[in-house]
């Protein structure tokens, strides 16, 4: 069969299996859950000695993918564990909202109802495979993944587990469908199956996300860079403003949320840059500075134009002083990805009209940028990061993978002219 | 100037207006729509000297086209009026809900944003043209409008109060631009604008739309066909059935949420389809028969395997006798367009399975399809109605042009490992 037929057939049955999806009830989605997590711990064996089989064949990855791709007992618990707690989560699927009764008598609300079928592309991590299934199935959808060609038995052996956990829920064995070829034309056709496909989320680094965003022609749940700011307006609390600081710089480097940009008012700039520069240097990292900043604290190197824009996921920061709140805000909206920003002030007008004005997906105010976190949002679980506006922004939870239908109530009512 | 820059240029300015509309206030917008209520009052010799010059420009076109391209005192009025009740509307943007504190301290919940900058494109009425800008206005998003090309001069004049009214109330004069040439090439480099349009809105017939979905690289908002059902369940109300698919097919012919098929139960086909039989026949209406239809009512026409799957749009109804709900759901769920299906029933359990299993945007119990319209729903204007599950579905008000931020309140916050 060749590739074309078959992801076409993988995408039919999936929209067949998302019919049955769409009604299974909360228990026997959990059900499957757990069934799943049983299949997974009695699997153990098979699954780590697929995953020497991966590694084995793939000798010449660097040792962070060969890391990525690495199956251990710690993280089998730890997928385990992820299902467990995706059983726990309340069910999006079913809620109704708004219903309210209007003037021709008829009530109307809404019905939150599963997206359909949602395609996921991810990398190397064997892991993902299990979790993103377990988000798929718990909102009441049906999947097709694709997981990176170098875990292909581990997928094939996470996935073997699934279907016996979905064969006895009693659930549809399509409703998760893992990619049976390495081939990167299956990739290529999956983003054209408009007919059978909802959504695609890539989970990956930017090469994937900009292959995905370029060929798809369905919609996609997509996260792109990460430049964010933390503003230390004048009026600023200086502990506050230096512990957000020092957190959204040092407390992660490689992480989307991390801050790239540190803006500072002219006014506390002298108070304030000496003191932080002694903390960064402590956990080494690189100072890029505007002018004025290096007249403050000389140990900064200059930065250029393209620092601005900038996401270094690493111990590099770039620092710029600012005239003002108004001055803060155009250069965040400008050079910023739209991602996450944070001020650090006291004032309660500024702070209002910084978070009205900052466009990002997540505005904070006296808080570190780490914070934006599906997690950290109480999501209970995140399918991804939106850097887009349409459909869903920001961290992506359950609710992501679903709409809302309208429904109406009445006894008899027609509609008269 | 050539079209590609021409249409970049338009792109790059309503992005910039977007920033500014963003925040712009409740009573500023409002004020804007007043005005430009009030510049159209006095404006209606010059509007309708400019609808003149329309019509006379294209003496070919049909009578129906003709009557749509007519600006009339009567159709100014209306206009005007719809200027007023956009401006009562409640204002979206800047709500924030779903504010709670998560255990790390922080407060987190969303704030209701513009999406940025909306692209319209409709056919030949010239009175979408102020609706559709005080729908982005009141919504705070910049818009591209590009009307039918037989409608330019009544559209420039239409602009023309438009630019007066948002100058005078201080707002930029780019938030609402209207595409000054007639070339087609224009639309499709404003479908490929992905830089700076969020997402497209096609107003008008099924070609339009069809081609807007084929070569936007933008998210659109699309309503493709209706094809609703009326389902007369063997536990129906009687006297409710006949009303309702009385109502949902001959109220209107033209809609897209009027009845194109009636389902009913083999059990009560004898007792309620002769009775209908002759309330369709005094409307005129033809009917479209299975054999068992056509073995109780012999005046039906053999329906053929494409009835059950075509919008006519005119007085004629198919009509299909089913065994029960399951084979009614499936039946509604291949066939129909997933647009508005209802179920008339007194049974509980079955209304409940219909509303669940029943894939499309509005799934209605004992009320007619008619009803499914964004002014019945109270979402107090319509942008469109959405046939996608993605972003918004069904009926699309204000809220539809909008997309929710995350905004975190912290005082001094930090992650910790």
């Amino acid at each position: 069969m060749d590739i074309k037929h078959y992801i076409n057939q993988v995408g039919q049955q999936a929209k067949f299996a998302a019919q049955h999806m769409a009604y299974a009830t909360t228990h026997i989605k959990n059900q499957a859950l757990l069934n799943l997590a049983e299949t997974l711990q009695q699997a153990r064996a098979s699954l780590l000695l697929a995953n020497q089989q991966d590694l084995a064949a793939n000798p010449d990855l660097d040792s962070a993918l060969l890391d990525r791709l690495e199956l251990t007992p710690t993280r089998i618990d730890s997928m385990i564990e992820g299902l467990h707690q995706v059983a726990q989560l309340a069910d999006p699927i079913g809620e109704i909202s708004h219903m309210s009764y209007r003037p021709s008598g008829i009530q109307v609300g809404r019905m939150r109802v599963p997206l359909g079928v949602v395609g996921i592309i991810y990398e190397s991590r064997p892991n993902v495979t299990a979790e993103a299934a377990s988000l798929c199935l718990k909102s009441g959808n049906a999947c097709i993944l694709r997981g990176g060609s170098e875990a292909l038995q581990s997928n094939q052996a996470i996935g073997t587990c699934i279907q016996q956990a979905l064969s006895k829920s009693g659930l549809p064995i399509h409703a998760v469908q893992i990619i049976k070829t390495t081939d990167r034309a299956a990739v290529g056709e999956l983003l054209q199956l408009s007919d059978y496909v909802d959504v695609i989320v890539p989970r990956g680094g930017k090469g994937l996300i900009e292959r995905v965003s370029r060929e798809a022609t369905i919609p996609v749940i997509k996260h792109l860079d990460g430049v964010c700011h933390v503003y230390i307006h004048n009026q600023a609390d200086l502990t506050k403003a230096i512990a957000i600081a020092l957190n959204a710089k040092t407390h992660r480097y490689g992480t989307c949320n991390t801050m790239e940009t540190l803006l500072i008012d002219q006014a506390i700039a002298e108070k304030i840059l000496p003191q932080l520069a002694i903390l960064y240097e402590q956990k080494s990292v690189e100072l890029r500075g505007c002018e004025k900043t290096r007249l403050i604290i000389s140990q900064a190197i200059p930065a250029t134009e393209n620092d601005w824009s900038t996401e270094y996921l690493a111990p590099i920061l770039s620092i710029k002083i600012v005239q003002n709140a108004q001055e803060a805000i155009e250069h965040i909206n400008r050079y910023g990805s739209h991602h996450t920003d944070a001020i650090v002030t006291e004032n309660y007008t500024v702070s209002r009209e910084f978070l009205a004005r900052v466009d990002s997906s997540s505005v904070m105010i006296n808080a570190s940028t780490r914070f934006a976190d599906g997690f950290e949002y109480g999501l209970g679980a995140e399918i991804g990061i939106s850097t887009d506006k349409f459909h869903a922004r920001g961290p992506v939870g359950l609710e992501g993978l679903t709409s809302q239908k309208f429904v109406v109530f009445g006894d008899g009512h027609v509609r008269s002219s």
